[in-house]
């Protein structure tokens, strides 16, 4: 074999896998193996064990004071706004977006996408993620910059029509942009780059478009075999103003234009009723819950507790940049089991193993690579993560789901591995130039947007 | 002058310095130098300047793509409680309490607390904090470490008493271990180490004594000229108990005793009526905000720009490793503002330059250390941190508030200094043996707590 991680922690995530009993509390449901052994060879995890594998590996990685987990699942970025972290904070959600946002994303061209689009991905890979669902504009650039950077995304794009007179569905940008990709594949379908690039198909939101959107897009989506990606009644005045204007939640409205009839991702869900969630969960639609963005942009705390019960499939996303300020997951799990413990006033709904399964398992199933990503376990592909424990906050290890969701951060990712690469390790970026970025943005970008 | 930071971002914290009109939006409030000179000499900051000044330093430290700040202050923590990090999660209150923290801290002796308040100490020095407000027992060996470790904090018991018919003050043993400290300083008063310690005293919480405790912990108070630390209307549950018990809230019925009439830091505060709010005010308390503990034991989200708008000082805290799990105070920070966003409906309030405020200049007032911790300015004593901003996520660098507050974390500090001594640097601990802690923790404490 290639590699073999040696003598580590690990959290496999297999439910019934070898160590399920060794965690604590309801950390047991989650495998752990406390010295165990995990062998990757060409693109696949090959062997995982509490001994040494009989064949010899190429590299030998120890993992004492380390901890291997499947690599996390980004289910909602918007990964080119982080050109624009911190340009606007602190205003309110109409003056953010109008006079700030906006004004600056229009002036952003292809050039500054394939920076921005960089970046963004070299912050992923920074901090664990091997897989991100991204929604913007520019996804030529985008699909470039994820196949070169050797990360998996589901990347989509979103029709916004504000003015449905005008609105054309054949000559969206966006659309465009997504049939062009898919005409490049030469039949292929909508997989790329070894499956890592998988083209979806979105709408931005019910309130930026109409029901003739939804039926195009539902339309299309359905004829070519695309998973959906939407954002959905974030806020309750948008929830709100959809049930003045058509006497139904945005759910059902979008429910009702066939848009779930494809395989969808709907990031925020914070004020689903529970009927919204019994259509969702029917669809096997995902939600991708964005818990710091949520709050920083007051739009609230989604019931998660409440979907998962329902039966949904909840995932986690950072959502942009510019509403978070960065894109570390250890933030959106931590955020998210300690929302669910405040919304629901009980400490023990979402521990700690429930919120790493969000971030995990269930943003890959998310993104239609359930089988291939977010598990630690033969036949899957070697997308995994490591961390360094050797650090005071990660001491003592008394419960890896617990050091992983509530006292670990993305700094303390060692190694990142997709598909059985290398892309990141001890502050070494293997397949992006963070300088070149770093001098493309300051030098091209920044004067383009400076106020 | 020792040390000159030099052609660095700094944030000083004064409201009217250099640079004061230099940050963005609501930052424009706080004090950026965006190429500043910051020279130490001894133990004070002795220049802060945007050109070089004239005297030579001993050693400079190039500041390009680093920014300099007050270092933090944690108002609220119980540090020896990393030793129980990550024991006992996803509980509820009551069985957290009583069936794991509680049996498991009784067989911590003086030797574990040894470990456990250097371990917690390291933790502090790596992520920027340079003083703490800390309650826990076996003070003298908290003492100890603090002055060996070089950081600055405010010590203080905690009286318990659930059976007052055994209630005896002069023998409670936190008052014995406050006045054994006293007594060693030789009438010197509260403080030690050229005042980087003080001590305080403290009363763990309305509902864990009764009045004749008030009475007497606050007499103890003022006779020795002490400041107090107390837990405050933590929980729903705590308060209205009280309000059934007293026919008044916990504020009301302490304040009856006098307790308020030393200087007090009051941790949580969840559930203050606007009346305690007031009462608070007027005696010049101080509420320790710990967020991510109150989310993570369903306690609350306190009315944190409420108090502020009735005249309360409120500083940020951590509250124990085992409620959070670690004690990386750049996440209260961003939690703290964050909350308020959703709590008040608003996402201008709690701006990024008030979250940071709260964890320097207010924290460093409530601990009594007004005018020489906390800001960056000529005169205060050298507790500042560098934090490396050569990192995807801090990029790019719009504006230093929103970086810190929201994007930047505990990890992204490279350097902590106290009166004026590096106390971390780069990943080196200059007064902590980190190798002989875990050492300690694994082969004395874990074995005492294992079940």
């Amino acid at each position: 074999m290639d590699t073999l991680f040696s003598g580590i922690t690990v959290i496999t995530m297999e439910e019934n896998g070898q160590g399920a009993q060794e965690g604590q509390g309801f950390a047991k449901q989650g495998a752990v193996l406390r010295h165990g052994y995990v062998g990757v060879k060409g693109k696949k995890i090959v062997y995982v064990g509490d001994k040494p594998p009989a064949e010899k590996a190429a590299r030998v990685i120890d993992g004492s004071r380390r901890l291997l987990m499947p690599g996390l699942v980004n289910s909602h970025s918007h990964l080119p706004m982080t050109l624009l972290r911190g340009y606007a904070d602190d205003y309110n959600l109409q003056e953010w977006l109008f006079n700030h946002i906006f004004p600056a994303e229009s002036k952003l061209d292809a050039r500054c996408i394939a920076a921005g689009i960089r970046l963004g991905l070299a912050e992923c890979i920074r901090f664990g993620v091997v897989s991100c669902t991204d929604m913007y504009f520019h996804l030529p650039q985008i699909a470039l910059a994820v196949l070169e950077t050797g990360v998996k995304a589901n990347i989509t794009n979103a029709v916004l029509c504000l003015d449905m007179d005008k609105f054309d569905f054949e000559k969206d940008r966006g659309v465009m942009e997504v049939k062009e990709l898919l005409a490049e594949g030469a039949g292929a379908g909508s997989r790329r780059g070894d499956g890592r690039l998988i083209i979806d198909t979105g709408i931005h939101a019910e309130y930026t478009s109409a029901p003739a959107v939804w039926e195009k897009s539902a339309a299309f989506a359905a004829e070519n075999n695309l998973r959906l990606h939407l954002h959905l009644s974030e806020t309750e005045r948008e929830h709100k103003a959809c049930i003045e204007r058509y006497g139904k939640t945005p759910t059902e409205v979008l429910s009702e234009n066939g848009v779930f009839a494809s395989k969808t991702t709907a990031a925020h869900c914070c004020w689903l009723t529970e009927g919204d969630m019994d259509i969702l969960a029917a669809a096997g639609a995902t939600a991708a819950h964005c818990p710091v963005s949520n709050l920083k942009l007051a739009s609230g705390v989604a019931p998660v507790a409440k979907m998962q019960e329902r039966g949904m499939n909840v995932a986690l996303g950072t959502d942009g940049a510019c509403s978070n300020n960065n894109l570390d997951m250890f933030e959106e799990i931590k955020a998210a089991a300690l929302l669910q413990k405040y919304k629901t006033g009980n400490p023990s709904v979402m521990p700690a193993y429930e919120a790493v399964k969000m971030a995990t398992v269930n943003g890959a199933a998310g993104q239609g690579r359930a089988g291939e990503c977010g598990r630690v376990a033969p036949g899957y592909d070697a997308d995994i993560i490591m961390l360094n424990f050797d650090s005071p906050h990660l001491f003592p290890l008394s419960d890896p789901f617990a050091a992983v969701a509530y006292a670990a951060k993305g700094s303390d990712v060692c190694l990142t591995m997709v598909q059985g690469r290398i892309l990141y390790e001890n502050g070494e970026y293997k397949t992006v130039d963070i300088e070149k970025i770093r001098h493309e943005v300051e030098n091209y970008v920044l004067p383009r947007i400076a106020r």
